[in-house]
């Protein structure tokens, strides 16, 4: 996060809430205590809604303990928590997000737009439900998982000459810097004229995760969501995609 | 519909297609054949798409058959159709609607936009093409259904006085013009003050349905997807609020 007091600057009486995202697509990013703390000693300054994305709170590596806003007992009343099923459970064909608050005003506003507004499916919000109650070992071996894929696509991506990447601390995505000029015309390139035994890789131009474009032009994001056998596979198509780009 | 002469004026260089509702929400209009030909050739004359809402399309009474613009051949390369599981199949809860057009080029650039936006849940997708297996008898007893509770509101509704109304020719909305100046602050008073052995009525106001909210401001919708015996108590309600409404 940039400094608190360029925070700062930018707070106006127009201003309502901060929105973050933490663990961060895509960057996999996990805000430290200290940011947490810069953000929450300004949204008591300037009266301001903490609205927390969290929906990759479960995919925290390195047996990190993860840090959520909603747990702080000195914001607690300006936290509005995201979650979702679709990162928790994998179970994104589902399409049930949810958001919980302490703030007692902010959730009957909250309960009466979901009650006037046209709901999410009804069978799926029942599902949901059931999958809170699957034993804990799910998320434990889920997260065990998880971090082998992410460890494996770092390795095999820093084979390729000229790829930069943080290795990330949480969710999972990681935003790499790729050796050509311009990555949503690779990716076309790998959509419509790439193959390597009738395969190909697909991947997200890192300029549509920021405002300014030219920043992220040479970026591209990779989810490593494939069993770790399809992510190598998926490596070695991207090196030699990447080969047969740059001798065009 | 207006004549066709008024519609044309409007038509600029900008205009792509016509958005059209038969049988309509809220007042349950069904275009005529003669209205269906007027936009037809509109259509044609200025090269636009039809985008025909026709969600209610099960929902036709007095054993009228329905004139569908998909189903006409003139216009069948500029016709896109809207469907929902909502209203033919009562699934309001599995928020699965559809589309189908003949144009090759609209229907590769909607398949395009359906898979790269997320898509609705996955499981109700599923149950939406089960529910299409349903034996023809479903709809046919609906309709049946529908048909005596359209005309026990409708009955029920004209023992009030000061009433008007146009009995609907297909969905189940009606538009009502009820004995009072200001429909919105009426709705208040229902759900915030008036209540009959514990019980309320909820309705729409009519202004949501127009650009013009002065035209509308004393109608209400009243949707009739209740049982006929709920439907009568449902009237009596209404009328036993409006008496008690004119009095404060």
């Amino acid at each position: 996060l940039p400094d608190i007091s360029k925070i700062e600057k930018l707070i106006t009486n127009k201003t309502k809430a901060f929105i973050l995202n933490t663990p961060g697509n895509p960057t996999g990013r996990v805000y430290t205590k200290r940011e947490m703390d810069d953000i929450a000693y300004l949204a008591k300054k300037h009266n301001l809604f903490i609205i927390s994305d969290e929906v990759y709170r479960d995919f925290i590596y390195d047996g990190e303990e993860f840090l959520s806003f909603a747990a702080r007992k000195d914001v607690e009343d300006r936290v509005i928590l995201i979650e979702s099923t679709s990162k928790r459970f994998s179970a994104c064909g589902a399409r049930v997000g949810f958001l919980a608050t302490k703030n007692k005003e902010a959730y009957e506003a909250l309960l009466k737009m979901a009650q006037t507004r046209l709901s999410v499916s009804y069978i799926d919000q029942v599902g949901a439900v059931e999958l809170f109650k699957l034993d804990k070992n799910y998320l434990h071996n889920q997260l065990a998982e998880y971090e082998v894929r992410r460890d494996t696509i770092c390795d095999e991506l820093l084979k390729i000459e000229g790829v930069v990447l943080q290795k990330p601390k949480g969710a999972f995505h990681i935003l790499v810097k790729l050796p050509i000029a311009d990555s949503e015309d690779f990716i076309q390139f790998l959509l419509n004229e790439f193959n390597y035994e009738g395969e190909t890789v697909l991947i997200t131009p890192g300029a549509d995760f920021y405002f300014n474009e030219s920043l992220s032009k040479n970026m591209v994001r990779i989810s490593y969501v494939l069993k770790a056998e399809d992510l190598k596979r998926a490596a070695l198509l991207l090196r030699i995609a990447l080969d047969e780009y740059m001798k065009k």
